[in-house]
């Protein structure tokens, strides 16, 4: 993906933890801490998938590798490629260093956070017809986690998150992608409503998922660049994300059940429009 | 759905608590206790959707009912038509009862576990194409939840798993879920293999899921009654799992994430086979 861009929409760069407002810490369920405004600081990655996409990821500053003596089969040969030395620990270690009972396979990596990119940036040179997902407030870690799997699998070219209510790509997120957060792009914005006329200028039709809406997301131009929106579950989108949507579709579910899990959902929506 | 069985193929039933071997119960991650052979305990489940799918289930004995204050105006309406008495408390009791940080809303109910359902009670007298899924080995509770809902949402008669892998259907399985643990029979069976033989007889086409692959799901005769086929994340369907599916079929990924998270690989593909 081209770092250089000469001009066009680019409101919504992101430019660093110094430019975000002060946001009280809140720790999540899964004991982590979520911040209103995370900061981008370095975080630990578990898991073989998780560990040998980032060494996968020439983009990606490792920091720190650590594996288990019979793990580190699983790492030796991209950390060599790396030139990235691998500590040798015992897994006593991988496990305090990572949340109870999370499944670490002997190996744990500590990432420096990715430069930030922008919508241009990501979306720009991609082969078309291009996909992207907004997300609208949708905050759980597992979910993100596995909405940038399918949208890895799916060969989405960004997934767009509010910066303030997004948490950091952290190692739950990190896991749950199973090494898709090497591969698409996180792009936080400042307002969702605002990446939303960005994308318009660059071509997307602005895709609403919404149970209630009578459109059929059966019924799209698959050939266009689509922007998939989802918005929190429970609340759905705000007013003004939905505004900024150029269709509202629904998925073909029923009465007795009529929304799915929000990573559930984009999987469907995302394969429903597969070119 | 009817309860008496003339004859017909039914050796899963499944036939209670004091058949189960004992095993051992280790913690899940969650802090739940999950177990090899779970018993059918009593289960608090917490929410607005959990609890008034309950009530709205008249399958379901509900134990008991608390509300907070602020909350029973979601729930009395329902209790009342089921002459359910209300306990109306401080809403730090319900969070007393529920994991920590769990979203509840003020409700909370103490469910009776359902009466067992075997594969015959749940699929007969449904309108065809019927369409069940079936997993093997897979245990996480937000999976299971997430998965009962999607099964929920497309119309699947059943979702069908091994009981001494299988978490009982906890407070986290029914807020994943968001009210389909209601909807959806669980048939827990003792053999998965046995299970899709079972099916066979019953009528249905097995479809396994595997990422390698060479059918397409969209090839799929949607016509037929199918039943999806899921193995567990990582080590994918067993062996004689595999070998009981009629046709193996993957989802249309990219080579760089062939895999999606189990419960949107399973909402894939039961969008992709709707009617």
């Amino acid at each position: 993906m081209p770092k250089s861009r000469p001009q066009g929409p680019r409101r919504h760069q992101h430019t660093g933890p110094q430019q975000r407002p002060e946001q009280r810490a809140v720790p999540d369920r899964q004991g982590e801490r979520r911040s209103g405004a995370p900061k981008a600081e370095p975080q630990w990655v578990w898991g073989l998938h998780p560990v040998r996409a980032a060494l996968a990821n020439k983009r990606r500053t490792i920091k720190r590798l650590l594996a288990a003596p019979q793990a580190q089969g699983g790492v030796a040969a991209l950390a060599k490629d790396r030139n990235i030395p691998v500590e040798i620990v015992e897994p006593g270690r991988i496990a305090n260093l990572v949340p109870p009972d999370s499944v670490h396979q002997g190996v744990a990596a500590l990432l420096a956070p990715m430069e930030a990119m922008d919508i241009q940036d990501a979306v720009e040179g991609q082969p078309g017809p291009r996909r992207v997902v907004v997300l609208d407030q949708v905050t759980d870690p597992h979910n993100i986690g596995a909405i940038l799997r399918s949208s890895a699998a799916f060969g989405v070219a960004a997934v767009i998150v509010q910066d303030r209510h997004t948490p950091q790509v952290s190692g739950i997120v990190a896991k749950a992608a199973s090494g898709a957060a090497e591969i698409v792009p996180l792009v936080r914005v400042t307002n969702i409503a605002r990446a939303l006329e960005e994308l318009e200028e660059l071509g997307f039709q602005r895709i609403g998922l919404a149970d209630e809406a009578t459109g059929e997301i059966g019924a799209l131009d698959r050939t266009r660049d689509l922007a998939i929106v989802l918005g929190a579950e429970g609340d759905g989108m705000r007013r003004l994300t939905r505004e900024n949507c150029d269709l509202l579709v629904s998925l073909p579910t029923r009465p007795q059940m009529p929304s799915l899990n929000v990573s559930n959902a984009c999987a469907v929506a995302l394969f429903a429009v597969l070119p």
